[in-house]
């Protein structure tokens, strides 16, 4: 192919002089009167777009360039020169320009318009990321993507796929997606009436999966220290800004590590991902920060200088009974934080992330490890200015008879989980682990406020279009 | 927690002399006459294990280090001295042993022989990241996933996560799992007997997709180099070798290539990656060519030493059919290309890599780019000795007229897809893409043969435990 990226030509990687050849997308023209076209052109490898200048003196100056609108694809040829104008250090003086797809009615384009609503572009997702916001999004997205992988790889955690289609239900929840190529027009019933699985495709009832941590627990029980990404999914009536049915997940789980480890752990990931980010995307978060939140850079900048405090449970509910603050879902012990006292905690009281530990262990999944107290899970949740909650996580249980305890209390049977008891019957190991939610992080590093905004096809209640 | 992994020690990375603490599983113990105990200690980190050398001065040597059996989790702290013995340089001379956690009956521990089929493992499947075998799989299958993401990255590719649940049906072969909601035992129908699946989570019919290449087409569309890599599901009844229901799929898709650009992207990319995990997993690489194929190898570096032959899928006939030998499935033009064809032309006739490109249109998928000649899409197969294809791939149609009649010959309604012909409305490009089976590629570089073997949970028709 030969063609040199924009980003190579607007940073200065080509010599000026030197000539080049760019594919890539029309962003907008403006015709001078003295006969020559500005193009500005976009190939999505960096936000700004490439001027190429066009004389009329090229043989299809008057047939194709001055019909060109938005969208339209082209490839040219030209010298870089320095630009004697604003806004970019570098343009390209077009010596051939080949039209290569036209827009269908450019009136009725439906990214004709520079700035649209959210809302608009989420309907037109096969299109959103030609916007400039959805562009620096997917540059954003993809840097955090392997910062994360760069961090972990780093420190010696091996990535594990964990099974997306699962027969096990992590969370105990129930609110998961069945799987299954059953004909649904001509079932089988056994003679309970009850729908035979046996006769569908993994021989049982199969699920997707809500984490990859048990699965994971297995082999950080081999390996030590590993860690998932993937997908993950939640069948939950959820329609708010925070909730996808399908998002990514980032799940280390380390063998030897007890709660403190992964609290440390955590606080060094995440410092290691805003340092990336902010070096690596400097052009896109200036963009982020002039079009969606003033905030954004400085807030990354504090977690960077602050050192995450820690405080148990039972001290954030005494703070937030103290607070005399009026909140919607009133507090006593006991009870699950809600964003509300979350984002007291972490905004107001204290003013920094925050790391709240040891919550009671009736709100808290049954494999995580009891404490010492008998009433409290060695569980943590991590919570940042902005957002509050953006990472969970804990010890889990590595005693296999309060374990099998803990399953029978919520109705699990132990014999259903004898893979994951054996983990404990065999070498059993203190290990702890947490999960992060990657469109929390993207949408908290962009301060674009909708996580459907920040995956490239989301997937909600009665939406899985495209 | 300040643990040392055991490659550190092993590769000299710390100080003869130097203290260090250890956690692990015991491999093995062996007692000498002389009152010293050695325990071999693996923690993931590497194939080979830690000597520990337990003299009988230590307090629990009659009560612990004695009836310590292979799978016990320790955690050991000690000097760091060069080994007199064979098989190591180094060695840690413990001076405090702790027993974490036992084995539950070690008569009837799963793995506590050292050698088991891989039939069995496949059965313990929790356990199995604790032989050497798996372990060794699991730490190269962590290096080529690397390697394929730093690939990518290196030459500005964005990786774009694509969605798994969908509504459209790639390859419009059907064998798909279906995603849904509806209460199985109490299904709503609609008045003509249908199920009602406007009322399922979706508002519609959801399967799990089986590629991510048209979603990851528009976002090429934006952004010129994209990949997806990430599970794909296929609901085949094969039960085969190198069939899985549930894999991981790399998907490159670029806007302005040619069927040849991508050819070569494909040859680019898998030198890369070999390139790296000759480099990056030599120990592991041994362990395979002394314990599973003698030939990985070799075959590895003989393709990083070819150039790739591409020879036209019409000559590829010619060449068999004038080979004279008996195959299982006959050939003649417009058949498609079965495993004993590609292998006798990559393996016999030309031992080397070969692209097979411009296959029949009539065998291949509606998005596949129609030929000048009007008979054949421009495709390619890449095929490697020893395994046939690895790679598939094609230069997409981008001309609506023919994408709109190609849908129609195979049944699907042109405004189904109105998305994905928007693509082809709005600034239209040449754009072209490959997919490599993850596990495949993780199979032919550990020689390990079922690709059940090389993913962590393996889904296979009738099989979805752990």
């Amino acid at each position: 192919m030969n063609l040199t990226p924009v980003i190579d030509i607007l940073t200065g990687n080509l010599a000026v002089s030197s000539f080049a050849t760019v594919s890539g997308w029309v962003r907008s023209r403006r015709d001078s009167k003295a006969g020559i076209s500005f193009i500005s052109i976009y190939d999505g490898s960096c936000l700004s777009s490439l001027q190429a200048v066009v004389p009329n003196t090229l043989d299809n100056y008057k047939s194709e360039i001055l019909k060109l609108t938005s969208g339209c694809s082209i490839k040219v040829k030209g010298e870089i020169v320095e630009s004697p104008g604003k806004g970019q250090h570098f343009e390209l003086s077009v010596t051939e320009f080949k039209v290569i797809g036209w827009i269908e009615k450019p009136e009725t384009y439906p990214m004709a318009k520079t700035r649209q609503s959210m809302e608009y572009l989420r309907e037109i997702a096969h299109l959103r990321p030609r916007s400039n916001i959805i562009g620096a999004v997917s540059r954003v997205r993809n840097a955090l993507f392997c910062s994360v992988h760069n961090f972990f790889q780093k420190n010696g955690y091996l990535w594990v796929s964990t099974p997306l289609i699962t027969s096990s239900d992590t969370e105990g929840t129930g609110e998961m997606f069945r799987v299954s190529t059953l004909d649904i027009q001509n079932l089988s019933f056994k003679k309970q009436g009850k729908v035979d699985y046996s006769k569908d495709f993994f021989g049982q009832e199969t699920f997707l999966t809500v984490s990859g941590q048990l699965n994971a627990e297995a082999y950080a029980c081999a390996l030590s220290k590993v860690y998932t990404f993937g997908p993950t999914f939640r069948a939950e009536n959820s329609n708010t800004s925070r909730h996808l049915s399908e998002f990514w997940m980032v799940e280390p789980e380390v063998a030897f590590a007890e709660l403190q480890d992964i609290a440390h752990l955590a606080e060094e990931m995440l410092k290691y991902i805003f340092q990336d980010v902010l070096q690596n995307c400097s052009e896109d978060l200036k963009f982020f920060y002039q079009n969606t939140d003033k905030t954004i850079i400085s807030r990354i900048e504090k977690i960077l200088d602050s050192k995450f405090l820690k405080i148990d449970y039972t001290d954030a509910v005494q703070i937030l009974q103290d607070s005399n603050k009026k909140f919607n879902f009133s507090v006593e012990w006991g009870i699950d934080l809600s964003s509300e006292h979350e984002r007291y905690l972490t905004e107001k009281y204290f003013g920094a992330p925050l790391i709240v530990k040891n919550y009671p262990k009736n709100i808290k999944a049954f494999y995580m490890r009891l404490n010492d107290d008998n009433k409290t899970v060695a569980s943590m949740d991590l919570l940042v200015p902005g957002i509050g909650e953006i990472i969970g996580g804990s010890q889990r249980e590595e005693r296999l008879d309060i374990l099998n305890a803990n399953m029978i209390k919520i109705g699990i049977k132990p014999e259903q989980m004898n893979w994951y008891r054996d983990l404990r019957r065999y070498g059993t190991v203190p290990h702890s682990g947490f999960g992060l939610g990657f469109e929390r992080l993207v949408s908290y590093v962009t301060g674009v406020k909708n996580v459907r905004d920040v995956i490239p096809f989301p997937r909600t209640p009665l939406s899985a279009k495209f």
